[in-house]
C-alpha cells in the first residue's frame, strides 16, 4: 500500500517517460514541484502547452517556427545561394552559434537508419530535392552527423542530386582534431581525418 | 542568432529549473516534447496542473493528501498507538513498501538546519508535539535521517517529549550494517554502529 496520491503517482509517470529521467529522478522532480509556489509549477505545465499549440515545422526548411516561415527563412539577410543539410532543429542552433554561416538550411528531421527502419520517406528528402530542383543553391553543405548513418544519410542524398540539371557543389564539414584539445585525446578514426584532409599553412 | 523559437527557449528554461537538469538535459527533454504526440505532451503539462490543485498536506500528520486527511490518516487499520516520525511525505512511501509497520505517521516536512537558517517554528514539530500530548500514543519511532541534522531534529524533539505528563517510548531505526552487502564496503561509522547496538543471536 504505496501512500502517494493519486495525482502524485500520475506526475510521477509521466515524468517517467522523458528522456533521461529515471523513476528517482522523476521523483525528486515530483518532490521539487509539490514544494514550490503553485505558479512557479504552473509555468511549467503551461509551457509545454504553448510549444505544442504554437510550433510547428517551418514549411520551407522544417527547421522549428512559430509562423508559416522560420526565423532564418524569414530573413531577408540570409544568402539563398548555399544550403546546409542538417538532421535535426536543434543543429541548426549550434551552427548559428559559430556566426560563420549566412545561408540556409534544411532539416531532415532524422537520418536514414535501417536498423531503425527509417526510410528516405520519413524525412523530408523528397521536399529538399524540390528545393534544390527549383532553387539557385551553388552549394548545398552536407551537415549530418559524423556517424555511419549520418554518413550513409549524406551519400544517399548526393546520389539523389547527381540527375539534376542544376546540381551545386556537395561540401561536408571539416573533420579532423578537435581545437584546443590535445592529440593524445584523438582516436586513429580522428586522427585518420585530419590526416587525410590536412591544409596548407599559408 | 540562436534560431530557436521562443516558446521552445521559454519551456527550455522552465526545464532547467527542476532539480537535477542542466541546459542540456532540458534541451534533450524540449526536443522530445516537441517530437511526441500534442496529446502526449499535454498529458505531462496536465498532470502538474493536477497536482498542484488537488495535493495538499494531510492536516493530521502532513503526509500528501487528495482530501483532509491521506491515506494513512484516514484508514481503519492502522494502530493508533505508535506514531512514527519522518523527515518527508516520501520517507513514508519507503516505509511502507517494507510491508512492516501498520501505526500511524507525522512529517516534520524537513529537518533543523542551522546552517539553512531551518528552526523547530519552520517544521511541523508543535503539531507533532499536540499530537502526541492529546493522543495515546505509547511509541514514538523517530525515522529522520541518520545525518547529524536528522539525528539533531530527532533529538531536540525528544527534549520537547520530556515534560509531557504521557511521554511516551521513543525508539529510533536501527542502525549497522547492510543486508546483502559486504562488510569490506561498511565504513567505519556504520560498523561503529553496528557494534554498539549489536543483538543477541536467538
Amino acid at each position: 500500500m504505496p501512500e502517494l496520491t493519486e495525482s502524485v503517482a500520475q506526475m510521477i509517470s509521466e515524468f517517467e517517460k522523458l528522456p533521461g529521467l529515471g523513476k528517482k529522478s522523476a521523483e525528486r522532480i515530483a518532490y521539487h514541484l509539490l514544494k514550490i509556489d503553485k505558479a512557479e509549477a504552473l509555468a511549467l505545465a503551461d509551457s509545454v502547452r504553448a510549444v505544442k499549440e504554437n510550433v510547428r515545422y517551418c514549411k520551407e526548411c522544417y527547421n522549428l517556427a512559430e509562423d508559416e516561415l522560420c526565423a532564418v527563412c524569414k530573413s531577408p539577410n540570409r544568402s539563398r545561394n548555399v544550403l546546409c543539410v542538417v538532421e535535426q532543429p536543434q543543429d541548426i542552433l549550434l551552427l548559428e552559434q559559430t556566426g560563420q554561416y549566412d545561408g540556409v538550411y534544411h532539416v531532415l528531421l532524422g537520418r536514414l537508419s535501417p536498423l531503425e527502419k527509417i526510410t528516405p520517406e520519413q524525412l523530408t528528402i523528397a521536399a529538399l530535392l524540390n528545393r534544390i530542383k527549383s532553387g539557385t543553391f551553388s552549394e548545398v553543405i552536407m551537415a549530418t552527423n559524423p556517424t555511419v548513418e549520418g554518413d550513409q544519410t549524406a551519400f544517399y542524398i548526393i546520389r539523389q542530386l547527381e540527375s539534376l540539371p542544376n546540381k551545386p557543389n556537395v561540401t561536408r564539414l571539416a573533420r579532423g582534431i578537435v581545437t584546443g584539445s590535445d592529440i593524445r585525446f584523438a582516436n586513429t578514426e580522428m586522427l585518420a581525418d585530419a590526416l587525410s584532409e590536412r591544409q596548407l599553412i599559408r
